[in-house]
């Protein structure tokens, strides 16, 4: 890290400190930050357009504070070099330890495969409580960075240890991190020995495969006698949980979404007719996803989580909350799955700021990883009329949908940052994301701040130091 | 306008109003306005990455309020009904009059073709300065909005008001406002017409026609009759250019841009080799534009707009600046274009800063108009590992190049919301867009604004009252 880095880091912190106002009572100091996946500018806009309209706005965006964060990975081969489109994993890093690494890394460093020290680490020795909730499987890049250690962030289960070939480049094998190699384990295996006191999201298939040191056991036999209670099932989490650690995993990978296309109907390539005319989809609405009964939806599990952290709470907490499908259905060119997930992740968002309210040293940040693809284009009467001004076809590249809004108006969105029709490879892109935060006063944080600024607020705000680093 | 909107424009300027500071002292107020064109957060961080990387910001980036604006159009054949994305002519309508319009009008009402007041002409009637400066043509719809009133954008000079067979359906005949037939005529003429101090850009080839009403006299003529001061070179704008108003016009159009790429290089779509597998351009890097030469910057635009502004400030001033090939750029899908733009966007914001700085009651907005295509995509490498783990060609559809930063990175940027080549045809986007404002004091204005509020926080703050909305 270069002294200017560290110079502005250090402004950045103190001119955070100096606003914060904190009072000199002895409630203890939380963090809840909140990361919607892939939800940068344009996935906010299309979302607030469908849902609300003019007028609205999301919760996240009633907060004090308002601005933007740089992304940035850096190259494996070369970690002196930028590169400029991250990924879930290098992203929840930067949050998580404040460093850079190349994408797919999971809390090490880039080209040394170094163990970087998570916030979740740093607050479990200083004795808070600590907890991850989302919306995918546990074992997913995002939570992963927050106390796993690994080379690639497909290594989930301990199965998934060997990598193959054809994998992804970013996605190696973790052969050194095999705990009968004397490694950690995989990411699921490195979770239930994390001694974090709540989880709860997805990932069963991952969490019941066999510990790769004893395949007599389980991932969940481990967390089971590592003294974890684990929960599957949407009662179990409504119901009174009891004291002491919980796992709680509802589904074998993803939850299912709270909405999907009219129809299954997702972003479509507009295809020309015989003349050569595009010929564009018709509009359609989002629906409730009838999957989705029966899940827990983030903000259930985000406020249960907050229940149980407050109970006996002395020395504060730090909780991590990922929306996650809004990346993922970007990835599949699900207009209405994305909008759904918003709308879901910032209900999580109003649950966090209610118990800030009540619990005013409680700081709350929502922020994303990395940007994605949607696009808000224009309806294909703007792209006619164009037709008609240079006498040939025009129409946008990608795949397109037309979406009737709530309001009734149509509008169009775009995915085109890959020619894949592959289910789930639209790519990220590399736009700054945003940053909202709660119970700032005035404006002493820049509008303009680093993923890494983000990590450094947050201890700072627990009165923690970073070692690692 | 509902009930709710107005509830939420009283709010926020009261709020904005409890924030200002002002103190009772009898300097005038005064308010600079600077437009990125096409300037959303896409394309500011494709030009950060590009100069700056990931330890530097625009001056623009320093002040002390980030936003975001929504940006909205609504339809000519029913303006209840929404749009989704807008143009500079919707856009810089909604600034300059608090109200929204249809795509292509000049600050007139969807549907009725009422003339809507803008905040020059308020300012003008209580003997305020006026100023507007810009990279385009001044009959370009930016600058136009602020002052003429007509149905189409397109009707820049006297020769262009019958629009014509395959016109874009927007860009309709303005026969109406023909002088010779009542109305107040072309955009060049209302321009010159009205009384403007100063005005600063191109837009030769529209000024130099024939007025409609005396087919004998120019534009330009009738700008001497009005007591213009004509000038047309670098030089006549550095040296002292004396009292009364000035039109600058620097060129026949939008003035050369400050960058371009290397060898002329733009985006170029990605062709398949005859494998099918996808060919990817090479990376290259922005060079100083030799066109630019000569031509006036922004900064220094500005810079003369402010010193002949503040002689004898009585009353204070109304100054726009647009900064209009961003956009125009991302038409062409021409990322060193557009970078070369933000970063002289950028000097000229630093500009009206340093004027604020020294005259502290000078509120300084800096904003964009609507939402642009470029994207910042992945490197190939990228594309190649997933070809490889799909076992078929993928690469991002639409118009994509490599740059090499200036800290030595590559940074792979795509445009594709448009199929055709045709090289002003990459076309908007619906995104928010940033807000920056300087001389905010505390967090008292909302993260998320509509771009209607902008007008009346520039109103509010030069205590004005808006009378025809």
């Amino acid at each position: 890290m270069s002294i200017n880095r560290i110079l502005i880091s250090v402004a950045v912190v103190l001119l955070f400190s100096a606003c914060t106002g904190e009072s000199d009572d002895r409630s203890p100091a939380n963090v809840i930050l909140l990361i919607g996946d892939g939800m940068d500018e344009q996935q906010i806009t299309m979302a607030r357009n469908y849902i609300y309209g003019i007028d609205g706005s999301f919760e996240m965006e009633k907060f004090g504070y308002r601005g933007a964060a740089k992304v940035r990975a850096v190259r494996e081969d070369n970690p002196a070099i930028a590169e400029y489109v991250g990924d879930s994993a290098s992203g929840a890093t930067a949050l998580a330890t404040g460093m850079l690494t190349s994408k797919g890394r999971i809390a090490t460093t880039a080209g040394t495969d170094r163990d970087i020290e998570t916030i979740v680490e740093i607050s479990q020795h200083a004795g808070l409580a600590t907890a991850l909730v989302t919306t995918a499987s546990l074992t997913d890049a995002t939570p992963a960075a927050f106390i796993a250690h690994v080379n690639a962030r497909s290594c989930q289960g301990p199965d998934d240890m060997a990598g193959g070939s054809g994998r992804l480049s970013y996605m190696l094998p973790c052969l050194n991190d095999l705990k009968r190699n004397g490694g950690r384990g995989s990411i699921a295996e490195q979770l239930v020995d994390s001694n974090i006191d709540l989880m709860f999201g997805a990932g069963m298939k991952y969490f019941s495969q066999a510990v790769d040191s004893d395949r007599g056991l389980t991932v969940v036999d481990s967390a089971n006698a590592q003294g974890y209670r684990v929960i599957t099932k949407l009662a179990e989490l409504t119901a009174p949980v009891g004291k002491g650690k919980v796992l709680g995993l509802f589904g074998p990978s993803t939850l299912a979404t709270e909405w999907l296309g009219e129809n299954g109907r997702t972003a479509e390539p507009i295809k020309p007719d015989k003349q050569g005319d595009p010929i564009f989809p018709q509009a359609f609405s989002c629906v409730p996803n009838s999957k989705h009964e029966g899940v827990p939806s983030l903000a259930l599990m985000t406020k249960k989580a907050l229940t149980l952290l407050n109970e006996n709470n002395s020395k504060g907490f730090f909780l991590m909350v990922e929306g996650a499908s809004i990346d993922r259905q970007a990835h599949f060119r699900n207009p209405c799955g994305e909008i759904g997930e918003v709308q879901g992740f910032d209900r999580a968002v109003a649950v966090a700021q209610a118990f800030a309210q009540a619990h005013p040293h409680t700081l709350v940040i929502v922020t994303a990883d990395h940007g994605q693809a949607g696009q808000i284009v224009p309806l294909p009467e703007t792209y006619r009329s164009l037709a008609t001004f240079y006498g040939k076809p025009q129409y946008s590249l990608g795949f397109y949908a037309l979406l009737t809004t709530q309001e009734g108006g149509v509008m169009a969105v775009n995915y085109a940052t890959n020619s894949a029709s592959a289910s789930s490879r639209g790519v990220h892109t590399g736009v700054d994301v945003p940053v909202f935060i709660d119970g700032l006063q005035a404006g002493g944080l820049p509008g303009l701040i680093r993923q890494t600024d983000i990590f450094r607020l947050m201890l700072d705000h627990l009165g923690l130091q970073d070692h690692s680093n």
